[in-house]
């Protein structure tokens, strides 16, 4: 059993993993960190866990930790991830990051959207992308994985497809995304109370969503050429789930079948990657409470476009559940293991 | 008084324009027609209304209806409406008609979008198109108006200051749009189950949703240009409102504040159009409950691009709101009358 | 026009005042007091208040504030109010309280109750129920009025007329209440937590919550003996609206159509109390957005046991409505007066 | 592997029950019956089902399905059961009915209930009520089992332990309880219409819900007294989870520990019980996803009255959960094979 410890068990991604790892197959839960809850149960800040069997919330002692670790999951809000991953690195074990801070091939780019500098640039270049259907291979090897924001896995991969076969233009690409609200995190604050929510949507942070730069990043090095595009974040009155709409220019005719072709090619090997046949569109309960990520498309023929519809669970392909990819293909486990329940639906 | 009649009067729109009118201090309503539950109260529908005073529900008499009422709002499925306005016309009572049926300038657009020929090309023409912002002095000596849809109320209002001063490109314009289920009706199907819709948001109709070719019609004509744009629906788990992202190429640099006071002078004597302040953006709460359109903007400087959001109540601004609105400038009352209320927010 | 201010304006309450008399045909608002946005305009709490001609957020000045209002509504906490209220008293204005502080006959129930003492209990013997379907005579006099919880006014007036005819015994009643999350007020939380809060339901002070007190007082006077009832209250996750489910045992054999015709007649002059026919039952969608509470009933005759549902807008008829209903009762308007709008339904 | 078909694939309760099968370690799917949907794939009907491994959609041919299935679940409407099981039966295969038509100890009060006879009354007594935590024997060695309902399960559970040792009267019991929507099944309808049931909550079926009967039965035999009580049943604006309020008068004076005490005794060894301590309540988001139950409770020391809240998801532990759970004990697979996931809770 490989032996995973969790820092920021609490966070809603947290118990994310937690949820997760406590039915995988090939793991045991060793350590749970807990720096506000520390000496309390989870099941206290979680009553569903009541009566798991589960290690109680510690506070950071990382020799300790890392002593009892095959792998550290680190759920940290980024700044936190930077201060404390050298040393948790230090120890040879394998971290995978849910924060921003190792995602950037380019300490500037991170300098420039988080508005800090990043003091770990050397662990920066060591950190890989995960994103395994990018970074399978260099995922294997890594030490240290930076787990894609849930945006960006949403956006990326309803793109890349057409940008590696050139289909579509780099320029006038929108990525109109709507996510669900456990995106925010757990902090209660006025913007997240439940009456400020419910029954409504509002886009927020427009041109300035910090998981631009990552798709720009990632987009760019599959295009082979600069790319600069629209990112709007939407907040919806539901917990989980991301819908993304996508535009982007053809460079020539296409039909959705030929253009459905290029993307079920190009996942022909992915595990959780479900592309919808012509007429079809996800949509966010097709893919809530699975690691999947499900594309449809239509094309306006009229204006020579794409439009690419993507779907995640947020909490699962966009956090927690592709760290736990992360986690299988670093240990060689089978990909799918503890990653394998259908979506909910209802 | 002016006395005012209902055909359709149990659909979610009947039931609202039931509502708006019930509280209009210069309006009476005089019948309310409904084929399916004539010979009923209103309220063994919508048991909110009961004890209110409002006539039985009744079958629909051309003659007896009309003799008895000033205006008449027709507030049937498409079609149906083509099939009995003509008949109303003649009676020389004014109409506003709920459907997409009298909201085209050209019959041969109508026929493309909606698949049916239109038998009255010749009351087609006489009609205007309802949006009191763009065709304000028509509505005044019309008899017969098309209010205008929900969608196109949000995105064309949206776009238009913009258009007209040529700020931004009639190329590459995206409207991403989500809508409060109300906006499907009222008759029940598998697809508007509680269970389906709860917590999943959707895309449909992308590049063929009818209210495209009203959007194009309009914008086409404050651009003096044909325009073709993306438009794409979203079904959103909430009853009321609309929030349009739309996204156009801005055709010199400008500044957030240059592009609002833009959006402040095209509506600076509407009395139901409000534009943010920099750095403020609409949410649907904002607006649901009231006629109110509320637009706020970003420009996102890397792209030379300008994102507007624009918001309404569905079933207010965009349906019974507006033609309550038209009601009041057909008869020459203030323009408000009936339609002050601010919006509810929680 | 009668000029009103409102302590607290940016709470849920104080806004819902703000809505309510923006629309009062027969009131101004004179000032909006609020400690925290002293300074502001509303709308920056309240974007859907934007462009409306209201008075800026200011600082408590009793003084001034009070020369320049013929009442004052206080949207304060418990205890704050408390603590307020004596100088608002002295300046002899009329003063509507919509904490729990001035709703008790005997301060020692509000001790027991609310855990403090009553420092004021001359003016709590001074101050009236705000009740006006139990105590509109002696609110007409009042100086100063306790407006009546949420709960409170929807289960009591739910078991009144039973009682009143001793139609029900005293003993095993039993009141479960269910209500929108406005009740819990503004101020941002963990267990308020939009996702906390969705899809959820969940029971809360059992047995120990405030307005337990406030319906035993009342239910005991109008049944002329005491009771002691159980009283459970739940969390929805919608905004608006309550559903009270009472359960008592019958004292003697009686009809749907019987009991029914007991509160058609208790409330035959209410101008806002329903009491829905046989076989029909109110649902919270029909209240909501009205000052009304509709009431409907089964009876168990397996059991003689009848159950009474009843519901209100916590916000309107359960605060903010009934408020302004005391202030058309206070000053001799249309009892109606600004609170004519029907359910929004939808 | 146990070769499991469902006759009733494409409804809420048959989805269900394929999602937890298709994950369950000793199971495998060999039918899926649908009258109206055969010839498609199930993803046809459920697209989050899309890429997985399952049989097509077939009519119903006894004979054949039989032939391949170690055992059958009947999730067709009540009524429709009863007409297919019998032939079912006769093959020898177990069968686990959905329905309530294989619920009741005596015809007689199916008859009264469900207002029909039941013409395989004995078989009605060869079955056996599939509730693990009061009849695990006797489901060992049935070949046909009732699988109870869900309101039930979450409503006998909460009272079994107090009306087992005496501790409560058996007058004066009260049960309200609130239900997601999913418990009214998948089949569109006005009253399901996503605008009707979002933000509002109703009562339905005072005094006469077919559940009552069944809660009846089973705490009669519990109590050895004959039971007759309230049960009222509430459909709630969310899609999963069922929280029960259960109202009893203690038989003597008891402490909320004392009764905890008994409950956790009673329900020291069932693997999918939690009795939560004293202070802690179970809310519907604590159990959604999981066969758990949940139960809290409060003493009103006042009244000498026990509140009892419980939870269950009600397609879970109310339906397809528990029929996996009778699976297992049928095949004396470990009882939580295939149920070992915690709940969701966002």
């Amino acid at each position: 059993m490989i032996k995973a410890s969790i820092l920021g068990a609490t966070g809603y991604v947290g118990a994310e993993l937690v949820r997760l790892l406590y039915s995988h197959p090939n793991v045991e839960i060793a350590h749970l960190v807990s720096a506000s809850n520390a000496g309390k149960p989870l099941s206290s800040v979680y009553p569903s866990l009541t009566g798991l069997d589960l290690p109680e919330l510690i506070s950071l002692n990382i020799d300790a930790v890392c002593a009892n670790s095959d792998v550290l999951f680190v759920s940290l809000p980024h700044g936190a991830s930077k201060d404390v991953i050298p040393a948790l690195y230090a120890t040879g074990k394998k971290i995978i990051d849910m924060s921003g801070d190792f995602r950037y091939d380019d300490p500037a780019v991170y300098t420039k959207w988080y508005g800090v500098d990043h003091d770990s640039p050397e662990l920066l270049k060591k950190a890989v992308y995960g994103m395994p259907e990018l970074h399978r291979e260099a995922i294997k090897s890594a030490q240290l994985i930076g787990n894609p924001g849930c945006y960006t896995t949403c956006s990326i991969l309803a793109l890349a497809p057409l940008l590696k076969a050139g289909a579509v233009s780099t320029q006038n690409i929108i990525i109109d995304a709507k996510s669900g609200s456990t995106g925010a995190g757990r902090n209660p604050s006025q913007a997240m109370h439940f009456c400020e929510v419910d029954s409504s949507v509002k886009a927020y942070n427009i041109a300035k969503h910090r998981h631009t730069s990552e798709i720009e990043q990632e987009l760019s090095k599959i295009a082979n050429a600069e790319i600069v595009l629209s990112f709007t974040p939407h907040l919806l009155p539901i917990k989980r789930g991301i819908l993304s709409t996508s535009y982007a220019n053809l460079t020539a005719k296409a039909s959705e079948s030929e253009l459905l072709t290029l993307f079920k090619d190009f996942y022909a090997d992915e595990p959780f990657v479900t592309v919808f046949d012509s007429g079809k569109l996800p949509e966010i309960k097709h893919v809530v409470g699975s690691n999947r990520l499900a594309i449809g498309l239509a094309v306006d023929a009229r204006l020579n476009r794409v439009v690419v519809v993507s779907c995640i669970d947020n909490l699962i392909k966009g956090a927690a559940g592709q760290a736990v990819q992360n986690l299988n293909i670093l240990f060689g486990l089978d990909e799918k293991a503890g990653l394998d329940s259908p979506a909910w639906y209802l």
